[in-house]
């Protein structure tokens, strides 16, 4: 069976995570295609090389267009940060590279209508990376939608609660500088919640929010990556860019009324990503910080015994389970990167297009702006209007 | 010591949980004012006979207005349907008497304002049913607040689920009816989470809701009370006049946001009467269905052993509760409404303000309208402007 | 419809929730035989002179024979110290009357025995206040086993945790004599273990236990009642001669294994009362800190989401609960002794035997004996055998 | 920095475990010496060549013996079925091999005791696969207990509860043949509570056991390897010959009492590795079905919000935690070996002995066949006796 060959621009927090589901694919899932790691590509140049060594790649470079012109590559991974994500995606689907890009696709809208508009006349294969569609327990919640047993869905509701910024003297990192990370707790947070929305129950019809930023000013930092890294931290302050927490209530298609709130202030939230599904005919909910369950409830259970059911998604019967361990035996949250992957390598195997891809990218961005446009205007705003 | 005696009209769901706390209140609360159940008054002669029998009640009558005349009556207790509020605290207040008066306090901020007026000109006691404030799990969240311990507040989330209406056969009750209920879930349940947020948070600067009716029309039914007792289903339709889901978020005074949700459409939930409050300092979750507990986070934990606290409110240390069973051994529903009743009790003992009163109502009031003119207008609302 | 007239014996912890049930019946029973509070009896004439008035009895008195020479009482309810049972049990047979005996029974299998046989021969009814029994969550796990649900059993397994000894500063109760209580954890906890046990699984073959005191030696106190309260507290100490903790195995008749432990040494165990039940088509687990619950999980729901049901015994298909509150608005510890009583004035109305009976109690007698014996004897016990 | 080279007999379930932990580490761990897979072992050619290029192993044999006389072999890893590990780790050491030996050491306790002789002797390093120390939040548990958190220990209880075998039509596994396995559930679940209970607690002075088999025969199967795989089915059926679940009491050295329970048969149940301890000063709980969290109780904290608290051991203070992700994004079963791996490898970078090792493997042995002794017996065993 042939591999595809990749070449992988980011070397960070993200970098690792993808770089860790392309080694474990070949051991949990030998009968999809393997990725072969040819080269990574970073600006630092003594960071990528050890990243390179670290993470199993082939090659490094510091030079991300010298990976378009190899035709020993077929795929470009990209996960440099925000601001860097359209113009190699771009440039990659004009050299013909099938290409995976983490969320979010651009900094705006304009810039993802773009960049997949390229994608599509290219011809290339094309995902996104919104990982948390692939926790077995979400595709449960999928399956019982799709299946019709949860009826007609009246509420959505979402919430990703984190709190590493309730510290005033957490330094500004790049993901609180708007020209770097394009939003705040919104784009981070809230676009994988606003894609598990479109995932799970459909398209949205208008939305309107609110958000703050709480602390207005943090200290100096440099060389910040990833939530906990630092760098060194110097006596000034400078203004945070970016909303530290962002709400909003949403209309669907459907008929069904959706409320999202998003934050890095919730204290004692590590990283609640959460959300629950109420329909005619049964609920479910999920919270990632226990990734593996979910909640499930059916309203046509014998009636003494009605009740929400703790599902350990780790039984053969749930997605992906197979490949990793007993029932009962839990997997983490790199395994949702191993599994957007296979997601990914089975789309070159069946020759179809990859999901989520760069359509799914713009309509999270078209929702993102929306609801930002909202707050601006301090008004409801139709989706299909912007 | 003298005690109070009590002319109670409504003998149905409430006027049972407001008669067990009457007769509760000296088995367990010895030492403040005993309440004494003179004369119980209902519309229907046989139903108030059997009522005043069963509940324990010296006298009944059917003529509301005879209460008012009794000088052995000091104090007034409406529970009566919403729509009769009015008239009767009014009338009260006019001839004297004491007021305890279930929530709503009226159909509109318009009418409650009134009666606010009148009460206070009148200057009698007056109190309004919020029981929930009463569970000891939310006092201790009250007074984890207070004692700054929470550190400022970012965030107030809160949903009221109910799953009863789920089923598109249930028949047209009275509280689906906006004649008589004058609101649906948002003001049934959705009331009490905005006086919750009143009593924990303070003050709301600005609203904006959303609402829907996802069942437009269900089967006429005869004499319902309650939520289960159906009374007979005829084979004809009506109109649902009442939201079946009411959203709205929020800015606090202090700052924080708020983010509501009223519905009787969430399958599973039969009554997750719920908040969380997240602060610079620590976090509470409450879930009614878990009432005695309260979920506490503290940032200043030491680093290793930080998470949420499942605290059981029933140590002596908690309020009320040692006044009934040793720790662990847990207390229920009917028991906010004694300790509400408690607190009324004090206020005459100490010849103060009972809390919460008709203030609370007016305020609790004034968002409710808040928030249907916001959706109606489609736009944010000034609290203050209405 | 007649009355069932109550003379009661104890005015303490017991007596207060004994107290609270038989006035609550009226009005959340009113179908049921009304119990009439003629008269309460305790040895300190002060004390109970004031208990009367508070618990709302006709009259008191401190001599418990007087009761038992009244035509006007139908039913001895006794709630003294357990050292009491047996010489006023045996009277009261004797005399005629019914009796409600609070475990135990007396402080020897032998004494135990002995009432029943007087009992049973006086043909009066005879009831334990086994009151664990009686929540609804506790009578849906009975229900779901006598239904088959959950399969053959293979395993039981129960403990009851507490923690009000961990300081060892604590004095020395009542509860902590041998010559008063009988026993310690194994009595007062183990007991309810037990009994739940031959409520819902059956008889016990075998036993084998383990037992331990922590702390030998307690300050002394005076007047101590209940958990709390305390009484002055001298600087001497004494021996403290019951367990603080006992665990054994045992073997079932049906064949399933059991685990038991009762202790008082569980830090932040305020009062786990806990049982689980594994079967071949079923489990269920019950945790009296949120006694309205009961985890239920069936393994023939459909493979993909199969899970313990956190089901909230609150429904109207739910024991008792119709009497109560709508779903989800929940009870607490003290209902179990309505129920309870209850329970006794339905077989009052229907003329039977009540459940739990003094049989019940004899049988739990037996093998709360059985394990001190193989803790004595360092072997496995037969019941049997004793 | 040099490497450690590998050499593994087994690719079943354990090898391909223990190959992603070699493979992982110097991508999570790069600081650590790495281990270098060069060689893997089994008895079928076509297996374990699959295994060989799927696992990432250097080459592959059928001869285990071979691996032994390589030079290039620092350490062998036995995961072969239990009866071979004793004859394997014997010719390993005499190699002058150090040796990874998963658990059970051997099927009996003077095997065991002889490998460790000939291990120590040899001056080898030697490991034994007792996973679930290598959990972050057991990790933090011995850290609490270390630091004197908990106070004086008074009960640790563990329960380790499966049912993949409550149908009684599952197959008759190697794991249900005592000749192959040594011991059902209590050598393979109740092995691991054992060894949590020596890390945690410390040593047992004597114990009591109770087991049964519930189903007495099964139908023969081929080629079962795992919990699913199940080969094919024949008609006939034969003898189970190990336990379906053990019970056991124990006494600890330090005057605490135990309580042990491995089951296949408790419906629900798919993985809980669970155990309790409490102390004069706190609590703690561990469910691997939620391995990432601790609940934690102190008796110290304020009065009025003492409670189990919920933490998320994936905060950089926990253990190994900040090799993976930000907090509360957790990790699962795997992990457990990669630790383990970690610290085998940290052993041979400092020089010193790892730990879990044979002495605690041996340690778990001399407690196995206490507890099946008593229960052949019928009475307490001393644990130094044996």
């Amino acid at each position: 069976m042939k591999t595809i060959k990749v070449g992988m621009i980011g070397y960070k927090f993200m970098g690792k995570a993808h770089s860790h589901a392309y080694r474990d694919i070949p051991l949990f899932f030998p009968k999809t295609i393997h990725p072969e790691m040819k080269m990574i590509c970073g600006r630092n140049k003594d960071g990528v090389a050890l990243a390179s060594k670290q993470f199993g790649w082939g090659e490094y470079t510091t030079d991300w267009k010298s990976l378009l012109e190899r035709d020993d590559i077929d795929l470009i991974d990209i996960n440099a940060p925000s601001d860097a994500h359209k113009e190699i995606a771009i440039a990659a689907a004009q050299a013909g590279k099938h290409i995976f890009c983490e969320k979010p696709l651009a900094l705006t809208l304009k810039d993802s209508r773009e960049m997949l508009e390229i994608v599509e006349k290219a011809g290339v294969k094309h995902m996104v990376g919104f990982n948390y569609r692939f926790a077995p327990a979400v595709m449960l919640a999928k399956k019982l939608l799709d299946e019709g047993k949860l009826g007609d869905i009246y509420h959505f509701r979402a919430w990703f609660l984190q709190d590493w910024l309730v510290d005033p003297n957490f330094p500004l990192a790049w993901r609180l500088q708007k020209e770097i990370a394009g939003s705040g707790s919104h784009g981070d947070l809230g676009a994988h919640l606003i894609d598990l929305a479109h995932y799970l129950i459909g398209d949205m019809t208008e939305v309107i929010g609110l958000n703050e930023t709480f602390i207005k000013e943090r200290p100096v930092s440099t060389n910040m990556t990833g939530l906990s890294a630092m760098g060194s931290v110097s006596g000034e302050k400078s203004k945070v860019t970016v909303d530290d927490a962002t709400l909003f209530l949403a209309k669907f298609d459907n008929g069904a009324l959706g409320s999202f709130e998003a934050t890095r202030f919730a204290s004692g939230h590590r990283c609640t990503n959460s959300f629950e599904i109420n329909g005619s005919k049964g609920s479910v909910i999920f919270d990632f910080e226990r990734m593996n369950e979910l909640q499930v409830y059916f309203t046509d259970d014998r009636d003494d015994v009605q009740g929400f059911r703790r599902v350990l998604a780790t039984d053969p019967t749930h997605a992906y389970a197979e490949n990793w361990w007993p029932p009962g035996h839990t997997i983490g949250y790199e395994h949702t990167f191993i599994h957007e992957m296979v997601e990914l390598m089975e789309a070159f195997r069946e020759d179809r297009e990859p999901v989520p891809n760069f359509r799914d990218g713009v309509k999270c961005q078209q929702v993102l702006e929306a609801v930002d446009l909202s707050i601006e205007k301090r008004q409801w705003i139709t989706i299909s209007d912007i």
